[in-house]
């Protein structure tokens, strides 16, 4: 074969990369790549939408289960966190997240400038592009931006109904500007933990543990809601539209496929759809787990179906599944999913006795399942350590409660993070921002 | 051409199962079906993920048409239905649906052990993959359980209101794993109605109408609520929160894009992804034929515009395309989709004539318009036999009626489906979960 | 080599148009296009059903800020107009849209005839496809169906409250099958706008303010809602339910990345695949930076943080940032969204004091914000012609509003358009439709 057929031949394909067993390996590098770039730039572009509607799945949630005089509050608050995030994850966020991999004072510094360079030049050539062997920065970007909000929305239920605006919102800044980009660094920037053989293919530990950890840190500094914990008992103080809670719910439920799912970061081989197409596969099976689980055993311990225990059961089956959505079967993704929901079934009294007032359980879904998730990993990889797992949990864990728990008492000391007794017996939304959710449904008497 | 030379090509080509009139047809199978299969994968995984969505459309639109007191009650139905529909797919259904072709003894047998091998191995090669021309099987589990969980969602809203949790919840699990699966091979699973050349694009028959026969026969069994008749008159029961009713048929309308666009099976050929860009144009017009023609008919026939009503004839619009989304014009699928609100229209007041209590209208979207679209495949398909149509109609029907009044008829016997008069004045969500939907919201006076 | 070997290898290659560079450019043309037809067409449906999605967002947003007894009438509203749209954009819109470049008397009427032969036949192959280079044509008639029905989707939201039912309907038949399409050819259809250059990449005038001038024309003539200017007061009438309208602004800004992305109209290259993942992240970008900046000048402004505006901001934000969604970098495109924020938070009050009553801030949002839009192009695009770009917002505008200003008053005076003094008071609901939204929410006293 002479070499100007090669060169003629060799634009032509698009599938190199997509084929096993390539009898010419030479071809793997110079030949085909495009397509593999516009698919896995696809995966990215789509599964980052999904992830972007988790921010709705988020808000309507919350939004369910605080009460109504709280609402409007919660609705604020999720937008603007993930409108802050989108700022934050740009200005600092993202630089610091990937170029740390060698903790030079360089790499650190130059993660402190702004992300001017992210994206591709318009109408990006083959040659131009940075890696054409993998996808789009941009399209990776927003795909990247979306789990740094998801760490976001993970704090704000839990620290709901008593907490002002403003300093949560600087608190969200820094979280997703600093604490979530410097700790995912560590894993998915190519930094230690990585380097140790760390596992979490989509985030149990780098996102909803983190989240997890920032909010029980919160939790904390804030303290319970007046009245929740009264003469030893816990007062139940249930959230005002379930409706509402349930689409959050599914649209979690939803927006997971392209968490989960985009996170083989390719689309472009058999082998990688392939791969996404399992992922997709299980990670609806362990949210079915997690609700199915909880219904039983909410059935079992108190007589009757908790709805919002099977919610949060489904959602903590998803959260579950979020370290390796990949290599375990059916089956076995249905059971790590279904002790998910065992999780949140006995953990949601646990911390009531612990007086850590979580308005919406998202210590238990995030943080628990997290821990469990991330765990479960060695269940299915053999390859996959404990002691390294456990570490990088407890690893990533002291430094995200730690660093969340000193900002939090530095914005108590400083602006204070409270409302008044008063303002909370009245609520969020008539002292903090003056306007009802729904304003004209009369209160039941 | 020498051999050495095609194994160096071979690897590269993406398309030649792209390509009409090749001029080498010796290459279409060994060549380039790699692209075919990750495009096909991709058309799975998004209507897959369109038609999840379809679950919490129908969450949405039930939890809307009932009254409040009975929405909690609605909600977990919903989310435990899914859940169970991917549990009784898996262990059973799935394998039960696609082996069973050739009816033999081990064909059925084999149908009943776990679903275990499912998906392909992780990072399968075009070597080990199943059927590199298809798509990932994955991909496919994920869309086809999609389609059972559709079913069951269906039968909910009809029964709604009366219904005690767990035999419903019985119920469900027996539909997804072997009812629909069972009748779906006879279809979809190279079975005898398959043979027969009985047309059913994406299950107008084998999806909706077994939804509405399933939901027909709960119906009749669990009798109308008290006081739906009444001395001869009908009594409104309005449902609760229309908004939510409107948010969850704008869902189902999104999710129908999945629903028949996905089930041309095939994205990797112009021909193909052309035939897919039909079916969503074309289930956009019959769903808003159908909306358009409740529309006028409901203020021609009641002097006002009645929203469910409209709200149903989109959804019978769209189960009226369901069974040929692909060989109609725009024009003619906008009047195939008019003829299923018409349908709508006329089938609400005729329903309760017969006292038959079906609480959001399923009965008539899913199982009247399911059996029009059936028959209007005729239309557009000159090879389609209307015999064959009816004749598979009627089976169909008739398996999946009698199936399903017998397992409701032995539920009621054995454990009982209904709440007691009390429990349902009271409600479903006091009585039988304890949780209300929408605590703060005082009942009009 | 010689040409049977070539015969062979060209339908194997997918890529040559995806490849800069190509050695051999003799190819470029007959060979890959099927790939990036494939791709192309994915990209419509993707974003087509995004786009479709909005009609959802803009339904719940416009429920949740209008009184609950007007709310079932705007979910009417909402179904319907997207209904009508589709039949008026397939009856007559699309074809007066596309032939009409050259305006000669024949493109005109010609356009005039119902779009048949808008799709090509089942299963086409590539030598019968109209454009293998491009995309099917159903396809991109699917994506441009939605542009038009967003246009009808502003509308509804301003003239909320007062207007009688179907003359809106009447009006929005007109707006979808001659008013938008008409305009649009101007610019989209290669008409004269195109020809002197104007830049619009998504609509920011061709699809938003032509929105926004159809609704101020429309509330000019109906005239403010009755007590909404009392005494030199604007008395506020807050929506009935925050978290719908949250909901819906959620689902807008999901929307919008197929709104912004698919207006690349191409995906099968590296260049136009990174094209449309900057227009994703971009997009995302100036809905977040019209989010902050409503919060912060709301904050400013009121000391309160005021979720409508901030809502309102980021939709505005995405307004802006629509006709130019490619080249801005992410600070840019930040930057132009909260300028869109910022005319919001002034423009709200500034219409208040002219005594225009719009329901939902539609006009703010997309009429101003799209002006901006559309002359912030110059910002980023050297070539672009500040001149050309406010010529055609006027000449856009000019006819728009005019052709609106005509038919709002024809209908007027021939229907009348707006509700009684009475049937107002009660509310739409009751008096146009007979059915309430919240049947048993009791009113706050």
């Amino acid at each position: 074969m002479n070499s100007k057929l090669l060169s003629i031949i060799t634009p032509l394909g698009l599938a190199a990369g997509l084929t096993a067993g390539i009898s010419a390996p030479a071809f793997a590098q110079e030949v085909p790549e495009h397509g593999v770039f516009i698919l896995n730039s696809v995966l990215f572009l789509m599964s980052g939408f999904l992830v972007m509607f988790m921010a709705c799945g988020f808000c309507m949630l919350e939004a369910g289960l605080v009460r109504a005089k709280n609402t409007t509050t919660q609705l604020t608050k999720n937008v603007a966190l993930f409108s802050i995030a989108a700022i934050g994850y740009y200005l600092v966020g993202y630089n610091l997240m990937y170029p740390l991999g060698d903790w030079s004072i360089e790499g650190v510094f130059s993660g402190l400038f702004p992300a001017i360079a992210v994206m591709e030049a318009v109408g990006v050539s083959a040659d131009a592009a940075d890696d054409i062997s993998y996808a789009s920065t941009a399209s990776d970007y927003f795909f990247q931006l979306m789990f740094c909000a998801a760490t976001a929305s993970i704090v704000s239920g839990a620290v709901a109904e008593r907490i002002k605006l403003w300093p949560f919102l600087i608190f969200t800044f820094l979280l997703t500007s600093v604490i979530y980009p410097l700790q995912a660094s560590w894993k998915w920037g190519g930094g230690f933990l990585d380097e140790m053989g760390f596992l979490d293919f989509a985030g149990s530990t780098v996102v909803h543990s983190v989240g997890g950890w920032a909010a029980l840190a919160g939790v904390i500094v804030l303290g319970a809601r007046e009245g929740k914990y009264k003469d030893g008992r816990v007062v139940p103080m249930p959230g005002a539209n379930l409706p509402l809670a349930t689409l959050g719910t599914f649209i979690l439920w939803l927006g997971w496929f392209g968490f989960n799912g985009g996170s083989q970061l390719a689309m472009g081989t058999i082998g990688d759809v392939a791969d996404v197409s399992r992922i997709f596969a299980n990670t609806n099976a362990a949210a079915a787990g997690g609700a199915i689980a909880a219904m039983i055993l909410s059935q079992i311990s108190y007589r009757k179906v908790d709805l919002t225990m099977m919610l949060n059961g489904a959602l903590a089956g998803l959260v579950s599944i979020t370290a390796e959505p990949l290599t375990p079967t059916l089956g076995v993704a249905t059971l790590i999913g279904a002790v998910g929901g065992v999780i949140v079934v006995y953990a949601v009294p646990f911390l009531d006795k612990l007086k850590i007032d979580d308005v919406v359980g998202a210590i238990p879904v995030h943080l628990f399942a997290g821990i469990w998730g991330t765990i479960a990993v060695v269940i299915t990889n053999p390859d996959a350590s404990l002691v390294t797992q456990l570490t990088s949990i407890v690893v990533v864990g002291a430094f995200t409660f730690s660093a969340s728990l000193v900002l939090w008492y530095v914005l108590k000391t400083v602006i204070g993070i409270r409302v008044s007794s008063e303002d909370e017996r009245v609520g969020l939304d008539n002292s903090e921002l003056g306007m009802d959710s729904y304003p004209e449904f009369g209160a039941k008497s």
